[in-house]
């Protein structure tokens, strides 16, 4: 049986920077094009070019692509032509080959919103249309409120669709703006326009998730006919989101009817880069991923209730619809059950601490595991740290050296120019070797600006520990997350550290504390700890 | 016409307490079935009992409801009658008027999971079912993998919920247990088994988030005409959460076709509560709010797009699906570089800054809030910089102070009794009505313990200023967020603090820097500020 093709076509870098608290760099939307190309994906929605700075430098720095660039705007206005209008000729000018505008479809805002009347709207679009067809690019039509409109009316709703198509739009595409939809009248419209002869191969469909439906009325637009779907990698978008393509995809690639109906440019191996592009995303946006999310979350196979852990134990298929590893994901049999003990020798295993099965170590490193976490302290991503505590139950934790005492200074106050500049200062005391050391930095990187106190901690920390200096000359500080949460009845602050080596290694390594400098600087220790574990000789460390 | 009643059961307290992480106190359990029994939900699962230490305690302190109090379980094991079960007997003594239990429709796992023949299967689950109702109690049964236990054998998985109902089940639910299915599939086994002879009226329907079509999967299964549905607040839950009935329940309650045709036990002035049931159990949680869950999110009704907004603003039903109240949200218009002056106009005139339409400092003031989000600044949340920022373009923010310099200390080291401890002590230099005051303070709260640099800064900072100290006595720092960003092409430090005053005020600031104590500083300033701006009377604020 031929399969039908499915288009997928991301609006991540546009609709998807309407959600709220989301801007883009021009680098990060560079960064984003590239893995949705990787990835995939038909059509990259890049922005609305002279609408906002950034997605204008976006589009004259966007990346080579397989799939279509596409540049966001709005059907021409009233009273000028398409040639003249400036909005138009700004998205025009980006020069990709594919353009989409947004236009009306519903009645009531073409006379209320727009104040013009409803053949006049649709000439706007047949014209805008026209003007990018004769250009020679790919034009494509977001149909505004078309569900709403064509509640209301229904005739003037479709009429506006088959004027963009008449005039040569590839895509017509029907947008639940406003995200009210249910998914059985999406289904029940999309097929009624497509008995009224709107042709299926070419109208797309766009939701939103203001009812939580978006994934389901993209579903129910395909099984009506639609063969575009938009989306936003991890549902980004306006109030509750777009449709999220990060869920969507791998149902239509895995799950019934849609992997043996249809096909979509996505390859198996490019699906299992999912989980990870999901991710890179949320880095980019210094947000925590969701966990729960369908696919892609920390989460999504992870098997808590009793009875789940032991059956998935004979076998997988019993409560995993699908192979987590086909999107990037893994099985997860949290601590907090029977199954945590043979969970935890596994994360023991994997970073090189062999533990016999019943050892009573394992017991008490969950329990302390356990108490830690109740104080704000999270293992999730901080494995440095988890495999630190490990070593210390396990008696294989060496003292390299030990903080006496520490003291950082932040001064803010006018330089000889008269500006206010910031400077910070620390001194930290160490016992190594049996020595005692002061060492003391400051903050300023090599041009002079200001880092602040946590840089002048670190450079003062790692600045002498005798012959332990050598083995961190490599070492660096690249990324710093700070959140507040709660450790036990107060709030503190918890910092995670991210570092890397010349060896190409990166850890990551936890600190909480109220004070979030203590709390800095305990990651910054366990950063430090770490890499002499795993770079120091074995008798050396023995010695101590 | 009259309305077809549907049932809710909230499973937040057994199924929600899946969630990796999840883990309620008693109180904490107690408090969400308060807050569910005050929504109007029809039954309220409780928990385990005998399966859970907190479960058994819950029902023992269980709160008198007028929704039904369930208690869940498994049916009797085979090789001994349900009298002698002493799992089953530990449910039955939780005393609930209600017991829900889960047992096998899916013959592989009858046949591998169990290692019994499905007969046997059968009988335990009529042999339990009738067990309960002997006793007195309403029973439901959870054929558990009824999905795809009907999949691979049909006629098999409906004996199993028939024999539950023959023995006087209200209730058989079919659960899609590993969240595989999807919604058009459970429309159709739903209408087949209804066809086949299970009454719709004691069908119940409970689905599970794996393909991000739980809510959708629910409404299906409601189409073809099941008359309960399971679910959790905020779609809490095994893996990637059930079906989340903060979705289901205002879609049901305010949305075609369901508003029509169906009631539900939730009143209208109960849903106007939902928002902040749903922050409520975040809050127990500890988890930050999604802000784009479907009607309750913090975004739900933010408007960012600056046509979406401007809209908005002659007819919110333009880009609302729903009134926000109804469900006890808020409409938002966040600052955004996207936004556009008449969305500023309208956040001016909220905070009683009247401005004319074209007044050219509109564009001074949108020009600056790009150019300040460009260096890591956000204004979404925090509205007291934005008005202070707007203030200083209309010539309307006076100087109440100046501060000259400051300088924060963080020291560790060891006290008398040898044990480690922090103290940061800060010193502020400020010049207030001509004269130079300098002050200092310590990071001790009353119980003497270290609150880190911040908290010093701050007391410091207001400790003495003059005439305005007396404003700031009732003000105080009651939340503190710290987020890495991008400013620039270097990675810098945002901070955005709340404040509370005696008046029961609360505002946020921003602070932006390299180094987190001055951008800490930057928002302790703003948040001070705000408050003399709005506290002080205009005439001492003129004269300055």
């Amino acid at each position: 049986m031929t399969k039908t093709r499915l288009y997928l076509y991301d609006t991540t870098l546009r609709d998807g920077q309407q959600t709220q608290g989301v801007q883009f760099s021009t680098a990060e939307k560079v960064q984003i094009a590239q893995a949705l190309d990787a990835l995939g994906l038909d059509y990259i929605e890049g922005g609305w070019p002279g609408a906002n700075p950034t997605d204008s430098a976006f589009f004259e720095s966007a990346p080579k692509t397989s799939a279509c660039m596409t540049a966001f705007g709005m059907t021409k206005r009233s009273g000028r032509s398409a040639e003249n209008d400036d909005v138009l000729a700004a998205v025009m000018n980006a020069g990709t080959p594919a353009v989409c505008l947004v236009g009306k479809s519903h009645d009531y805002h073409v006379t209320h919103a727009l104040g013009i009347s409803l053949e006049e709207n649709t000439e706007n679009v047949r014209a805008s249309v026209a003007h990018i067809v004769a250009q020679g690019r790919e034009a494509l039509f977001d149909a505004e409120h078309f569900f709403d409109g064509y509640k209301d009316n229904p005739e003037y709703a479709v009429e506006v669709c088959r004027a963009a198509l008449d005039a040569g739009a590839r895509w017509v595409v029907l947008c639940d703006t406003n995200g009210g939809a249910l998914p059985a009248e999406v289904g029940r419209i999309v097929s009624e326009v497509i008995a009224a002869g709107l042709p299926g191969d070419r109208l797309g469909i766009h939701t939103h998730n203001d009812t939580e439906n978006a994934v389901a009325c993209s579903l129910a637009a395909v099984d009506a006919g639609a063969r575009q779907i938009q989306g936003t990698l991890n549902g980004l978008g306006e109030r509750c989101g777009n449709a999220n393509l990060t869920a969507l995809i791998p149902t239509l690639m895995m799950k019934e009817p849609y992997a043996s109906r249809y096909e979509v440019n996505v390859k198996p191996e490019a699906l299992a880069g999912l989980t990870r592009i999901s991710r890179m995303l949320d880095d980019i946006l210094n947000r925590v991923p969701s966990k729960q999310s369908a696919y892609v979350g920390a989460s999504a196979f992870a098997h808590k209730a009793g009875l789940h852990a032991s059956a998935i134990l004979k076998d997988p298929t019993t409560y995993e619809h699908i192979d987590p590893a086909s999107v990037g994901n893994a099985r997860i049999i949290p601590m907090s059950n029977q199954a945590g003990q043979s969970n935890l020798r596994k994360r023991l295993t994997d970073a090189g601490l062999a533990v016999e099965a019943g050892d009573p170590a394992l017991g008490r490193i969950l329990e302390r595991i356990k108490l830690r976490e109740a104080e704000g302290y999270s293992y999730d991503t901080a494995q440095a740290s988890f495999e630190l505590l490990a070593r210390d139950e396990l008696g294989q934790l060496p003292e390299f050296f030990e903080v006496k005492r520490y003291k950082v200074t932040v001064e803010r106050r006018k330089n000889k120019y008269n500006k206010m500049v910031s400077l910070s200062e620390a001194v930290v005391v160490v016992k190594v070797d049996g020595e005692k050391k002061l060492s003391v930095s400051e903050s300023l990187d090599e041009s002079g600006s200001d880092r602040g106190p946590v840089n002048a901690l670190a450079k003062a920390l790692a600045k002498d520990l005798g012959q332990y200096s050598q083995i961190l000359s490599d070492m660096r500080l690249v990324d710093f997350k700070v959140r507040i949460t709660q450790g036990g009845t107060e709030a503190v602050t918890r910092v995670i550290i991210d570092s890397e080596d010349g060896q190409g290694r990166r850890w990551s390594t936890v600190g909480v504390s109220a004070n979030i400098i203590d709390a800095s600087f305990e990651a910054l220790l366990d950063a430090i700890q770490w890499k002499l574990v795993n770079d120091c000789a074995p008798q050396s460390a023995a010695a101590e």
